[in-house]
């Protein structure tokens, strides 16, 4: 009989619809000791909350989220809320002493970062942030490949988030679906958004990052504010690149953009090494590129690895189908909350952690700094 | 409140997991009448089935397959068993008044097609069979495309399914997993299991064949039967491949084996007409090449269309997650399932349905006759 | 010093031009014994030869290309003329004692050819016919991979050469530019204009055909002939396709058209080994595709070998620019003259001439017939 | 009758084989008034000097390039001799009236090419600089595109240069081959020698740099000098990568390094408009990639371009062979002189001159000087 687990859930937007789908499915596909149960939704708006609970397969309701924390019967607060809410959630989840599932970024900023770590590392609870992308079958199997040490001396990283959905200056921003737009709710734009999601990527597969230096830009200087109802001046950043220097000697170069036309999501990543080299698209998920200079002269070439191997060597994919049959984006959240419950059994830490999460925050702050300075920043 | 219906499977291996798949999360992405319950599974080895029901979600088990279709409380019918079984599972639930789905191919041959066509017919209840390619989006886009009349007249169709899991001459033939290379079970070889799926498509898309010439082959003639426990002469085809006719003129050359090293599941199609050509690969499944020969003559090149555009105008795709992120292969069958439950509130026929397997499996079996006499062979 | 050779051509077309580009290059890129010279070319029209003689660099011109071809000063003879002037041409070269070399098809059907390889064998001339696929370097390195014994026991070659430039109704037959689709002076459509090239790769590199089953299709049935001035029947084959064995047991499939929309010159070609496969398409033609199963099983995958390093292990490279800088389509003539200069050095015969482009031409009948009869022929 | 142009050229390495080869094609291909006449090679190693002369087929060899530039009978210099040249050759040839072609850089820095713009505009001859990749077909038609107004407003550019024929550490630098490790024949590194071709494109396109923040590094700090038999500093810049504005208000994000394991020459480019993208890459150079946002939603994507297009709309394919065939590389360097050599029927200037190249020098220089001091330059 397996032990249950009970989850409360904060936030019904897109990523509490992917958060959720993944606790329904981890138990039809990974043998755990324990067993998620999808207890009680909660959001403020108590009409599209019931919604999102009948549709997403939670037993309750509840628009007071301070409430559902208070529960005993929950062990699990999961904050799939906007950023600036971050904070208040962790800080009051971590004092009920509740494990604590986090959405990226971690919070609008490092200085909030470092309350929500304070408070989790305070109470002893277990905590976690939702940088899925390292879940997906094809970059758990870079970060193998980068620990087998195949790759060699590391010369390049490189990684790049385009998006193309903000070109349109009538887009409004704040409010239900747009808070990413509004630099209140967000704290930052595409630095936030999306590099953090590559500078996780990156730390984790070739280490920290010592300094950075940026350029940030907003296009679109206004926009129709949707809490408002007012033309207000848009604060966040539309398109971020930086440049920097990883600890081991690498060199890096990040960009994100929502206003790069024809790419949809489109997060790539390379690495150099002395030997061999990496890459990857989010746009083909189930490809990894794998370049090996070992290979005989004439014979090298870039490797597409159709990363759908079940009963083979491609991590998470004896829990799915038949070999070439890919698996969605979804069930990077599968596999984190998986590798959560697998970890619980051995008391293991579950990366990336709050912790984890703040070192990529602070990242996200020196570029944002350097935006702003037009100096290299320290990291 | 959504109606209920309640489902009894029968069958727990590959396809028993997919369709379970699809009939837990229809109604969380879908918004639907009737609401899918996971009832019964049905399997004669028990141990098998109480470890397949717990994990895929089954209210209950029971070894006897024909007991469960006599339940009162049983609305549909699913078979996953093997082909072998298809036909008398079909008919018992048929007369029994059940709505059913069926594993493709329809059968092992047109003879028992036949039957189970009849019995369905006879019996008045709604039935469906799970060629689930038709509902990958791409595919389905597809289909739009071609249904717009924007490819203008067509010449050419040609499709191919290589897998290359069956090379080694140690692999066994028959059994748990393995009955796809047993004749008895199987029906045929890659002809029923592949190019089935590709002949499904081909005639949704382009409509009837009208002839065929085949060459099929079985490179490894004899292998261990894992039910005999003795060598046994493999009766089923390794490799089938064909050209044939269509009824609006076009050419089609079809091919499949398990024996094209470099390749998983590599279903690949590709329509060319006077004004437009399509291709497809199931490797990239989010991807539908489209060549327009009305663009502009200087920029006219196949546009590599990455068909995951929620709240816009890909098929199904408004129903998951962003632009730019994938779905899994699984989710052809919850499409599929969501199209009947649709269907079974407008009345409307869900396709394919027995009849439409029924003229894919007379192809098959014209394939494999062309294959036996060497001559052309009409369908 | 080098040797020199005093070349005559016949024809000014797309092959005269391609030729005479090799031959002016050659001793540039070559370090040969012998000097290529372009002494005359010939052709009946005066004014159109002069224009040519000019612009691709040819000393003389000459009208009547028998008088050339008696001329004591000429050691080759280049044959560029449409097909149904190569029987007559390469006999009255060969009663000549002059080396031969001879656009492909070798003529419009095997009893032509036979009568061809009759003469070059009674004179003992050098003979060599212009299947220049050969030497693209990714085939010549996919040739060298196969012969390394690396892709173990041939399952399938698969083959296809598709173009697009005849949909047109309006687009008539014959004459200038246009006798590839008159049958008397091709002696067939795309069987012997495309599947020849696909025909000759694939016997060089899996050996023989043994038998074919084809079908083939005019769809245009009639066309304005410029020769005639009147609408005429067309004779040739607009799309040409086959099924067959080869003589190791493995099974080929190809397929020619020029109506499929969308394909300029697509010529792909795929083998699947036990152990390795090779894919490769002349639209890419720097790149072969090579999957080797014995890769680690985790990172298999297909590599992309760009077959551009100069001073390492691709074939021919070494003679041209530096590793990632691809050359033209053109060079596979170049190749293919400068391996038969080398070869006139060491006495060796030079692939393939006119006995191996007979077995090629033999293939092609063998289909043409299959496409009538409706039977399997044997070559 | 063609009028005649004689050419001396100075240097036999990589670059002077290139030119060599366009100047003995142009004529063949293109249709001009002139005809280049290959009169003279010069270089110091008369042994060197003289097998080049003979297989590139120049009339003469001379080894005092002054006395070259001196002759009456020489109407071009063409320099494709090291960077630390330039100066001196071009100002000698400017002194002595004859139309130049430089190879790029212009210089090993502005100063030096300041000096070179004022010979040439002193003396008033027709002078160019051999950025070549500007006139290979997918970029001149993506040049075409963005004339047209197409794009839009343009948000980004971004471009690289990834090599990786120097990681090892036992590569020499200096002399013969190699002259572009050695600082003071190069003057910088990939900065020069990769990021000049990426910039010259990007400034053709998009206009103008603004200002430049770099990261420059040399990775191995200490080779072997082919000169002076030492161990020697490295001077150069392995790799550079640097952000930017361009005076149009877009972003820029360039690299360029030698240590990309698994590229041989890959330099890509892509610009992102508010209604269309463009991206190209030199290792598939016959492919432009084209999303147009004002393609029906359904069936947008990224179209790919074959550029091979004879009598239709591809920039300089109408003068090769037919549609689907490609050409090589070294036609860039083709198209350029038959474009001076049009230009000088007409009087235009041909693009880019020295001037122009300038411009390209002034960010190079720039990017060096950013990546010392660590700021933002302006340019």
């Amino acid at each position: 009989m397996k032990k249950k687990l009970n989850v409360g859930i904060i936030g019904y937007g897109f990523m509490g619809r992917a958060h959720s789908n993944a606790f329904r499915q981890v138990n039809h596909f990974f043998d755990l000791e324990h067993e998620l149960v999808l207890k009680v939704a909660s959001a403020r708006n108590a009409e599209r909350l019931e919604a999102f609970r009948e549709k997403a397969g939670w037993e309750e309701a509840e628009t007071d989220w301070r409430k559902m924390i208070e529960r005993d019967d929950i062990d699990i607060i999961d904050i799939a809320a906007p950023n600036d809410w971050h904070r208040d959630m962790a800080i009051a989840a971590a004092e009920a002493g509740k494990m604590i599932w986090c959405e990226k970024p971690l919070a609008r900023n490092g200085e909030e970062g470092r309350e929500m770590v304070k408070a989790v590392e305070k109470a002893g609870v277990r905590n976690m942030v939702w940088y899925n992308y390292r879940r997906v079958p094809a970059v758990t199997l870079a970060k193998m490949i980068v620990d087998s040490g195949r790759l060699g001396k590391i010369y390049h990283y490189r990684a790049n988030f385009l998006q193309d959905w903000t070109i349109s200056e009538d887009l409004p921003q704040g409010g239900e679906g747009l808070w990413r737009l509004d630099v209140n709710a967000a704290g930052s734009g595409v630095t936030g958004d999306l590099l953090a999601h590559c500078i996780d990527t990156a730390i984790w597969l070739n280490g920290n990052i010592t300094r950075v230096t940026a350029r940030t830009e907003t296009f679109v200087k206004e926009r129709h504010h949707n809490l408002t109802g007012q033309v207000e001046p848009v604060g966040i950043d539309d398109a971020s690149m930086f440049l920097c220097d990883f600890a081991n000697g690498s060199l890096g170069l990040f960009e994100a953009t929502r206003y790069a036309r024809g790419h949809k999501a489109l997060y790539t990543l390379e690495i150099n090494g002395a030997n061999a080299s990496i890459r990857w698209d989010l746009h083909d998920l189930h490809r990894l590129e794998y370049f090996d200079h070992g290979d005989e002269s004439a014979l090298r070439g870039w490797r597409s690895i159709h990363i759908t191997d079940a009963g083979g060597d491609h991590p998470y994919m004896d829990h799915w189908w038949v070999p070439g049959l890919q698996i969605g984006y979804e069930h990077s959240f599968t596999h984190q909350v998986a590798d959560f419950l697998s970890d619980l059994e051995t008391g293991a830490t579950t990366q990336p952690d709050f912790a984890d999460a703040l070192i990529t925050q602070d990242v996200c702050d020196a570029v944002i700094s350097s935006g702003q300075s037009g100096h290299w920043v320290e990291v």
